[in-house]
């Protein structure tokens, strides 16, 4: 199969509404702070109702992710399910304007586009609250083997192994992967995820995956251990790439018999952190696309992490590509 | 009656979709470069899929006046008509958020919520291309007599001069403003909008208006000359307030005999200039309501216009009623 993609990711479908918040709304609505909670329908309306006004704009973990390799000038694609409304025309529209592929069929007659409620407090810290609708309607069904089959890196979002249709999808991507030698990349995407699948995705690491994404407290979860240093260890044992992210500390990369520490990038002032993990695996897939030493794969996560940062919104708002180059990366 | 809000506006109820653009896609297009084109569903959806990935926000151009007067610590009420999807969920969930008032019922089994096509070009420069939908059902049995009865300004929209139930609307506003002895305000809104109604709209000045809104285009256009000096002493003949914007030229104002030049509000960098005229509309509006003298009223409005363009989207993002006493305001 020919090489049509760089990275083809499988994640949910969302439309986030971005808006500021204080710490004593978070804990009046009981939203742990920096974490994903999942709500419903009803929850969302309620606490839609509370929040300050704000700003929608396409979201989704791997579906960031897809938008900054599409800004980074990678040629990208995106499986993932919404419904046949307003919201679900918008993240289509804005999937198929970055040059990404996106053909998964909307859903027909059950609940809306997924919707993540993103509260961000003065110190730029996100806090989000999900209601997944038709996101989690994803099945194996869903899952374009052509497309995988011809993409040099599967990456899925730890978000969609809770429902078991999604992790179906995720066990057929694994496997078209394994059988066309394509590598398949994986991000634990939160700590509650990790805590309720350990086991199952201890598994499904160990025996799928080629490159882990993690942050210090999903990393430290999956390992059950407070001790940084233990998991970080504990990553090194697995056959893969493992790299693990640190907020403002940058990042540390393991694997093939290496260890970088990578510095985050440089930023005047932090206004909305929604988006840095994704736009940090963004960086670091293109750069194992085109072959770079993981260093500088390391290097080009941080400085699309660093870019969005420094503005409300989970995607890049410049060309990723001519920062790279103005850095010299 | 008490004065239960400073002011209350009628105008379009308007979801922005706001993408960067080059001025070759403008000329591609077919859109005339800083204005606001009218454009239909079909057409909407055609210019949109060729758009660039964007973010939803909520708009309009009197209701980003209402969400400015809000941030500046004013009583604010807002009379515009969406359909009952998910946009007009948003448009009225951001207009209550501000804390303004908002009561019109959703317009049931008609077109669906406004959008405007806002595309930015490299400087900042704005050029809308809107599809009206259900904000130009509006009707005068939509206009609240109480919340009209008990505003001190009653602020329209330029744009909403176009459909005659909407301008019956206006004329039920006008009405009541008059015989509870509350000010009227009107904004030009547009040049396309004052050549379509030129002699309407000066008859509609000149017989309700006591603060009237233009820009340089709007008020050339309405007086029917080239020359900025002759359309502004045609205003200084009218008998009401004047208050022309000029972009970074800053703004003119005129009446009860006097004659103010204020300057724009200084800023590092124009991002985007959608809502600038509408916040300058705001802070004039409410120093106007607080019983300001016209300069104060006019340099109240350039810092909120100031505000408006350092950062994508047409409503304040910071608290105008801060950003006010920081510049002793």
């Amino acid at each position: 199969m020919p090489d049509l993609y760089d990275v083809a990711a499988i994640g949910n479908a969302i439309v986030d509404v971005i808006a500021p918040a204080t710490d004593a709304f978070l804990t009046s609505e009981d939203l742990a702070k920096g974490a994903m909670t999942l709500i419903d329908e009803a929850r969302a309306e309620r606490l839609y109702a509370k929040m300050a006004a704000g700003v929608e704009a396409s979201g989704g973990s791997a579906a960031n992710t897809i938008a900054g390799v599409a800004s980074l000038g990678g040629r990208a694609a995106f499986i993932g399910k919404v419904a046949d409304d307003q919201l679900g025309k918008v993240f289509a529209h804005d999937m198929r304007a970055i040059g990404a592929g996106f053909d998964t069929p909307p859903l027909k007659g059950g609940p809306a586009t997924a919707r993540s409620l993103i509260n961000v407090t003065p110190e730029g810290q996100r806090t989000m609250a999900t209601f997944l609708g038709a996101s989690n309607s994803l099945t194996a069904d869903d899952v374009d083997v052509k497309l995988i089959e011809c993409s040099k890196i599967i990456y899925l979002e730890g978000y969609l192994f809770d429902p078991p249709e999604a992790r179906a999808a995720f066990a057929k991507a694994a496997a078209l992967a394994r059988s066309n030698g394509r590598l398949l990349a994986f991000t634990l995407s939160d700590p509650f995820v990790v805590d309720r699948h350990r086991a199952a995705l201890l598994e499904f690491i160990e025996t799928q995956v080629d490159v882990l994404f993690a942050n210090h407290s999903e990393v430290t979860s999956l390992f059950e251990t407070d001790d940084f240093d233990v998991a970080l260890a504990a990553v090194r044992d697995l056959p893969l790439i493992g790299a693990v992210t640190r907020s403002e500390k940058g990042s540390v990369i393991v694997g093939n018999g290496e260890i970088h520490m990578i510095d985050a990038f440089p930023v005047e002032k932090v206004i909305d952190t929604t988006g840095a993990g994704d736009q940090y695996a963004a960086g670091f897939l293109l750069g194992l696309a085109q072959d770079r030493d993981l260093g500088d794969c390391g290097r080009l996560g941080a400085l699309a992490a660093g870019e969005v940062i420094t503005h409300y919104g989970p995607r890049p708002q410049v060309s990723l590509k001519d920062l790279a180059a103005a850095n010299g990366l």
